[in-house]
């Protein structure tokens, strides 16, 4: 493994302060790379930050890291294991007062919300999550929204599939800046996500900017941004209880 | 201009019976034409069956059908001259009980709205319009949709550019079949009434189907069929008062 | 299960009212849906409104629900499996006099079509099909058209792939409306059913409306709802018998 | 202008043996051509080889050519002067008994398949045209097919703009080699010819080969080499009075 | 002019409380209205709001404003005209301590950026620009993200045409929420600011989210609410000076 | 089996009299079929037809007609496998004069080349063939033409994947009519046959049109409806050894 | 003036030195900029650098520039004016023993590939052009293809529209790099230069790389800084005669 | 084995010329054929030219390959084995005192940049590399890019996915020819690497042409062939060590 590991060195120059420089967390996109791969580097992130976040994660990547990682490890999981909150006991947790909402149209844009979530709580956010409280039926967003304005949250996270009207619908409703998040779910002519991210960039109410198909971590790291900063002027005033 | 005639019928074979087979009357589609052949062809129509629409009618042909037509051809306006209803004094009317909705997103939208609202009044429907109801302040949409269900209306044409949300969000609010019409209004990515056709294919919600881009005279006529057939089995109880 | 079926119901808030509210039955998903989730969600909807349609199942979809549902449950399968419709005795039954027709082109689309067939039936209408009456041999249209013509039906539904023809040349022939299904049927370029749904946008012929590439929930709710309200007025003078 | 004609041997290369080599004659593309560009190359391709013909020839630059044309030239226009055909008295003549069928779907279509026809008179062959028969109004093909297939002849180009289904439904009824020829007629999804190129390669019926979108003289030289060759065999047993 | 705008009350449900739900001043897109449909609208807005911004602004339009405005009103152009916030004396100014970058790669990415200025500065904010500082010579880069960084602003708007590369090297460079403005400068394969999108869409670098192509309005939106946001923060502690 | 077999006559109403009418022999695409229909399809047309083509034939579906079918039936195999020329013994053999030339530009291109051979063959026509003749090496190129102008051969298919420039160059040196073919071979962008498809479309040289990608019995029908109609002209002179 | 140069230095931060880094020289985009804009760029750049290339000049720039430049200024025009070089007396002169070669297929390819030429020529390399050599007639690129290999040139500029074969074909006979430049000829599918980009990509002949459509600048660059190193590597050898 | 080769002549006319003349060597793409095709050709160019380079090799390919090759073969494996350069000892060997770099801008983009240098050392050149210095962190591209300018390199291959960003911020500080690799990594809009290839043909900078997506081989032929050339001049005029 030692071998493995000085390979890796050689392949990838891990960029070890970007988390300190931007506020955003170390993410390893398990999608492309060998399980070994992706073992070897969260193993050496988690040495250095104490801290990773894992996302996409094949199963068989999944097998691989509950296997070799040592027992001590804490894991969460999310969206059905597709991403992975990795940390070792006692490493630093980043802490923010920051309030993110985070809404799905339907049950499979899940996983992909997930993803945006979990970015979010390792910058240290609180996230509040609806899912599945789509445009065919408008009744059931209102509930979600008043709970979300009530927090009150800095950022909504929306993320939806096929013909991507949530997000216009719901910054038509808030003044919150909403980060559309536009998933594969769909088929036929616009599949794939083509028909959300279409409608999303055509908007017609102001306050919605997007991420690409499927990109979770950047949805959530744009909230998660938002959010901190927002949550660092609030604490300018308060009493800094998290630190 | 006889002449001209001549020329025509050895150039369009036209299509006298097709208003008789399907309902749909004869629509002269002025745009591609040089202002003499729709001059010469709407003379020739208006002979034969009395009554004739014109659609993307360009200015220069507007005039030269204000100028060429005799004075007791019986106007009718739509969407600031780009469509035309045309008949002769005592051309037989079509008459029907149907009944049609027709909802725009935005005010751009309207021109191409009311190519089908033209068509549909052609067939002999009534025409229920609300304009400017679009999404992104849904406040404004209500008021309108319960209008069209008091009348009640047997089929709604829901013309949107944009992110095309509007028409998704009727069907799934009501139980009559809607008619998609996606306008060439937006930019960018998606725009030309991409966006707008692409989310109408992709709508989570059943009951909509939908005609091309700006295909306003597609729209009604799906809409007047539809209305037109259920007008006729009404009709079959009813004292046909006005035949 | 009781444990799944909560964990469902944080997930799905299902959306009972929409049958009542639009006409429309309750469709299940079962594509990008676990198996397990499928059952769930299928025991749900036949516990609380006796009956649900099931679309798009996978194989191992239907051997889960041939395992898990109770021997009670009375079954319809269409397209080889790929719909069902499930209900328990006694339940509820839509009853309409709406007459659906159904064509398409070749043999590769019936799976589709019969999509369209089974939520037709689900609300109530008599369906007629007749299936590979494509326009390489167009003598083979006339006579299923006749039929179509003498029932008479309200809409009609014409799948079709590759140069998705048909609709068009049916909409020319009959002042009925039809609804354009565009399927996946093709290769090269217009592949995937690309071609067909440009070609049927594309129509010459107005009485066209079209849904996304294999979506014959979408067909079959657009020509159920054109034909349960045609049935509707008819039914005002009629004894209703079938209620 | 003998500096001018320099300059032209300088930047083009005219290929005078290709007519023939190919039995195709030389075609002057003059839409991206200044008009005393076009003259020029007409001047001396009518000094050289006796005949020349022109294609998409701009309002301007026909201007151009009737001025410094000298008088003995001998026009024939086709497609309202989209195409000319232009030849001093005593010219040879190609001479064929290739017999070619040009139809089209709408009137829009005719300046583009007249192109066509005008390469196949210029390679000798006789052309039967029947223009506006299109698919929405099937009863109006069978008696032109009728008259093509009682020359009977070798090929038969058939151009059709917005859903372009023509061609399909006459390569389904004849065994006479079909060149598709899509036109740039229709808008919106598929607009700009797309929509009818894309239903010509995905046709259902064998016998159908396409050309790109307005590619007149690409359709018509197809044609005129089928044709010359059958008449060329044809020519073997019959007295030559052609020549 | 009264005629007109009872017109106007039929044609456009203007939605004047949307200022005051979503924070984001009414914006009037001049692009596709007649000059005296664009004239009655901003007069009427005026009159009710006091301000209005009217964006995309043809020469034509702009004429007819300056010719049908009383003198009193108060001009702000931006982008060369393209932009205009128009506001009575007095009227109400909302103020904000939101700070907002703006960044532009080339010169022809300018009056798209100066879209989005101004609505910021509507929105109450100070804007901060820096201009053709793109990526093919990084050297311009570093002392504008300087002066950014010493502000500090809450968001950063960077508009680029071309490959769009600019904003994933700010976003990599800052922890600032960045909004990516793609605009329409380029040509060729991926012109019209489609290969601006794609990369943009494509970015390496979390902390980057896009509107649409040429959407000054929109990024501006986004960048003017989450500063909005941010400097409410930071009032709660501070006194309110500018109230 | 009598069971499937009265099925298929309700799913697909096959063309027999197809082959009669346009001279191309019966197709079965056996791509999207499963093994037990195309072997029940194929077994139909076998007892009608005497001989059948079968096309895109999947491994599982070779093996099912291989067990299936009699032991009389007699088997060509183009393609590896591809394509199957099946036939009873003393079935009627079309014989034809016509001669096809049939080029690929590489090795990948063969088995779609040999599907347009296959289907010319049926027709009862002699196929020459050349292989891996592509542009990269022009000198390949010339001794292959130059062998099929000795015989000459009536028309020549062209299969080129990539660039699908070979078919332009063949068209530019013969006054053959050339179908050109293109195939999937090719990967990024305009992979899956685009770019061949695209070039050959935008071919300079007058002489080439094209079918769909990996449309070989589309190619092969077309050359083959071309060789046997010079062919047909041929034989009225010379005494018909073939019959 | 003076004021509008001191706007300039606020819209944009001329990136003089990029001349001296690269070996490029200052190239000014005329296409989006107003007249004024470009005389003021044009002046300060000759000014400060003593030469500038001028590319995408519309005609009333070149009107502009005429008018405004000062007598003593040289001119070079380049493709009928649309590329301009120019210089004050005295200025420097890259000088180098590069030696570049520019083919084009077509005529209409031929402003295109003289930017590309100028941009050689302001870098001090020799260009050895041949124009109008396509693919349609091979025979006419034989020569001029043994006249670039004997100079021997250092790299060749291929440009072409429609097809874009011919830069395949080049690079498959020489050894020399090949720089494919696809210009914006061409019509219908593939047209306005992507049927060129794409078969260009997908080329099978290695030693040719593409720069986008139109992009003669891009071209030029690359084939400039190529034959200037080779020519540098040369020059340390030979008597440097042209310093 | 004897008859298979045989075969192999019939279908491949191997052009064993190429290598020596364009200095190519050559390339067996292993990606479409056959593991025992792949085999048999590389056994083939083994006997007759004593080297091959074998690239996209599938795995069963290269199983296949260390099965059946004699053990005197001498193996270099790049890419994790996906490109393979096989010599037989005593081979003759390109030499060469070209310079080529190659740079990745993730980890992602490595197997395809290693087919570039593959390419590129069998063409006798030494390559320079250093991988995962993308734009998302600037700081890691400056150490690699002075070391490339020390050697100092003839060409540089910059392979990118996702934004394909690093090629344009390459040429920007170099005066070195850049050949853009984009790769297919990324997902989504623009995955695939059409993100990559379109932000590399709109890059702002010039001195960078671009080969399709994943050509790692196109690429190392282009900088290959710059870099020979290159060496040759420098030859001249040093004592010649490597011959």
């Amino acid at each position: 493994m030692a071998h493995l590991l000085e390979q890796l060195e050689q392949f990838a120059n891990l960029d070890l302060q970007r988390a300190a420089r931007t506020g955003i967390p170390e993410v390893v996109l398990a999608e492309r790379k060998l399980p070994a791969q992706t073992v070897a580097i969260v193993q050496r992130l988690l040495r250095d930050l104490g801290r990773v976040l894992v996302s996409c994660v094949p199963p068989e990547t999944l097998a691989a890291l509950e296997q070799a990682l040592s027992a001590e490890v804490i894991w969460t999981r999310y969206g059905e294991g597709r991403t992975l909150a990795l940390q070792l006991p006692g490493a630093d947790m980043a802490t923010s007062s920051g309030q993110v909402g985070v809404l799905t149209a339907g049950t499979g844009d899940i996983p992909i919300a997930e993803e945006a979530a979990a970015l979010c709580r390792e910058m240290g956010c609180a996230v509040h999550c609806a899912y599945d409280v789509g445009v065919a039926g408008l009744h059931r967003l209102f509930e979600p929204l008043r709970m979300l304005l009530a927090v009150p949250v800095d950022a909504i996270v929306v993320a939806a599939g096929m013909d991507g009207a949530l997000p216009s619908v719901v910054a038509g409703l808030v003044d919150v800046p909403v980060i559309g998040l536009p998933t594969s779910v769909g088929y036929g002519f616009g599949g794939g996500g083509m028909g959300a991210l279409t409608s999303m960039l055509q908007t017609c109410t102001p306050g919605l900017a997007v991420v690409n198909i499927d990109n979770g971590i950047g949805a959530g790291a744009m909230a998660g941004l938002i959010a901190v900063r927002a949550a660092a002027a609030r604490k300018d005033q308060e009493p800094r209880t998290e630190n």
